[in-house]
């Protein structure tokens, strides 16, 4: 049985993990949760799992709660992630938004806990230290996203120094079709309506930018100990192949499967072991995968993750922090689609790179270049 | 440096497995051959690789190589074959074609060898006895046809217990496009093209015909330890995925590449390394895979392959020996293409299979079917 808690349980990864947990009640139980400012949502997790330790963001939230759950120990803020961190779980699913997820990521790593990466901003701000961490004290990170997740289960068995190069598939968003000349016309709506993948609004709206596979290059870099250059990127409209990788023998291994996150949620939390499940994919209609090299001049996003990675030091960070502002004002309706990308360009322009930076250098440009900076 | 011994030297796996052997001096060396009537392409190999023992099928071809090469040990027939199972190489590859690689396959697993399977008709005529005697002896069986490599790299990593499914992909041979009815005006030489791999006569006639699936699925079962049930077969056209594997959690790990067996016999040699090879697949080139449910109304043979699984015993191997005997008589303009399936099917028809049988009975309905039976 093994003892899982949850950041970001209320959301679109934390709600699948859930559904996994309660379909396999012999293999996980339920800890600690957090949640932010869905308590309705959250109320309905309460009642089914009646998990020892909830976290929520709102104190009057936490207050209210600890009134009706009187068996039910409530924290809030930042105090709460981090006694989620280090309670009696053995592994933590980190599908919280944003880099708040961070400094609760290290602190269970520290309390020796392993991980189930669904937080993308952990790796690409502070993939270095993270990693360093995780290896000295000999916890294993387990990605969640499906292109992670794909990679790593095609490296099982296999050796990082045999594998020459990792090719992250891309579906190519809600605007995959469009030039860049027909993006500036997009509205929100059209931006959220993602051709496979039913995800959060963020992640949505950074697929249809490419920035979802920018962020993407950046967290296998350091999930996979791989160099830049051993990172590429492949549009494959139907999202089957979830990614791939090519080894120095020219052999490529590929992992596919259904548009569902259940798949690769329940193999973070099984590994080693796989658990069966439920609707497997209908090999019988699978006609025709499609494929087209990357365009990095159409999708200009990917490209300004290439040039973060090889900058390097505080630059991923930063660039990760723009786009969570650009992508805040879009959904906010403030700015335009295109705006996004000229946003974080901007923002990347006028930072300057701090090299091995520390965390609370990470931390300080990361809220930085998430605020209106004026 | 692995020292590896190779039955049938001078044949389309042979060469090839050759070649991989000369562009790794470092880590393989050639120890013994044997070879059929092709004498000018057997004395360029023993130019090039002075290998110390050589056997040949005729005697006479044996005298007369004896007297030019005199470092070197020749022999002739079955007293050759089994001396080379027999000799200090760490591993056989046995890229000889019929049943005629059964008995020294199985001297070379007596002798501790792993072996390099690329004789389809061992397992298949025999698949229970060669496994059992293999792991007794604790020898490795890897094979080297690309769909078996395939799920061999599928598996590896993985746990057997937790495999659902294997999924051989086909690419539908030579006549792939066209109708039952169409398929009785086809000739030889239409017979012999096939649209995406170079490969020996006897098996681009089998994958016309589709037998090749089938002795791949009875193949498989031994392989795998899997049941019949969990071997399925998929039509796809480019041969870009070499075959699939789903596992309980509905994840399906895939292995691709170019058509090139070379990789496949590399990797049979380097296993568990990796070696680099060159001439990469060209991933910006594959823009379209294609796939299609397997249809075993128009496939009757893979039909029949399902059939002798089933009935076991005795069944396979006279299904194999029934078409290794119509395929020769097909290539000899005896009988037409349609015509191998209707042989098959008769001799099938007639057999009374023998369950548990030893070896000596497969051998003797081996040669009986194989035979003109009157």
């Amino acid at each position: 049985m093994k003892k899982i808690s949850i950041l970001g349980a209320t959301g679109s990864v934390g709600t699948q993990a859930l559904e996994v947990i309660s379909s396999n009640p012999e293999s996980f139980s339920l800890c600690s949760i957090s949640a932010g400012r869905n308590i309705a949502k959250l109320e309905e997790i309460i009642e089914e799992f009646r998990p020892s330790l909830v976290s929520v963001i709102d104190d009057n939230a936490r207050k209210s709660l600890a009134s009706k759950y009187t068996d039910i120990e409530f924290l809030s803020g930042r105090e709460g992630l981090l006694a989620i961190a280090d309670d009696d779980s053995d592994m933590l699913l980190t599908a919280i938004l944003g880099s708040i997820g961070l400094e609760p990521t290290l602190a269970a790593i520290d309390a020796g806990k392993d991980i189930a990466l669904a937080n993308k901003e952990t790796l690409v701000a502070a993939g270095e230290t993270v990693m360093a961490r995780a290896r000295e004290r000999d916890v294993e990170i387990v990605p969640v996203d499906s292109e992670h997740s794909a990679v790593f289960q095609c490296l099982r068995g296999e050796r990082l120094s045999e594998m020459k190069r990792i090719i992250l598939t891309a579906s190519g968003g809600s605007f995959r079709d469009l030039t860049r000349e027909e993006l500036s016309g997009v509205t929100l709506e059209m931006a959220l309506n993602h051709p496979n993948w039913s995800m959060g609004q963020k992640i949505t709206i950074d697929s249809a930018t490419m920035m979802n596979k920018g962020l993407e290059v950046i967290e296998a870099k350091w999930l996979f100990n791989a160099d830049v250059d051993q990172i590429s990127t492949i549009l494959h409209r139907e999202s089957t192949i979830h990614s791939m990788v090519e080894f120095n023998d020219n052999s490529i291994m590929a992992q596919m499967g259904t548009a569902d996150m259940k798949t690769a949620i329940q193999f973070a939390f099984s590994h080693p072991d796989r658990l069966p499940a439920p609707n497997p994919m209908d090999l019988d209609g699978m006609t025709q995968l499609n494929f087209r090299p990357m365009d990095l001049g159409r999708f200009k996003m990917l490209q300004f993750a290439y040039d973060a990675l090889r900058t390097g030091g505080t630059m991923p960070a930063v660039m990760n922090a723009a786009n969570e502002y650009a992508v805040a004002k879009f959904l906010d309706g403030e700015i335009s689609f295109t705006d996004i990308e000229k946003v974080v360009e901007l923002r990347m322009n006028e930072h300057n790179p701090v090299q091995n930076p520390d965390l609370e250098t990470i931390l300080y440009y990361d809220r930085l270049y998430k605020s209106d900076m004026r």
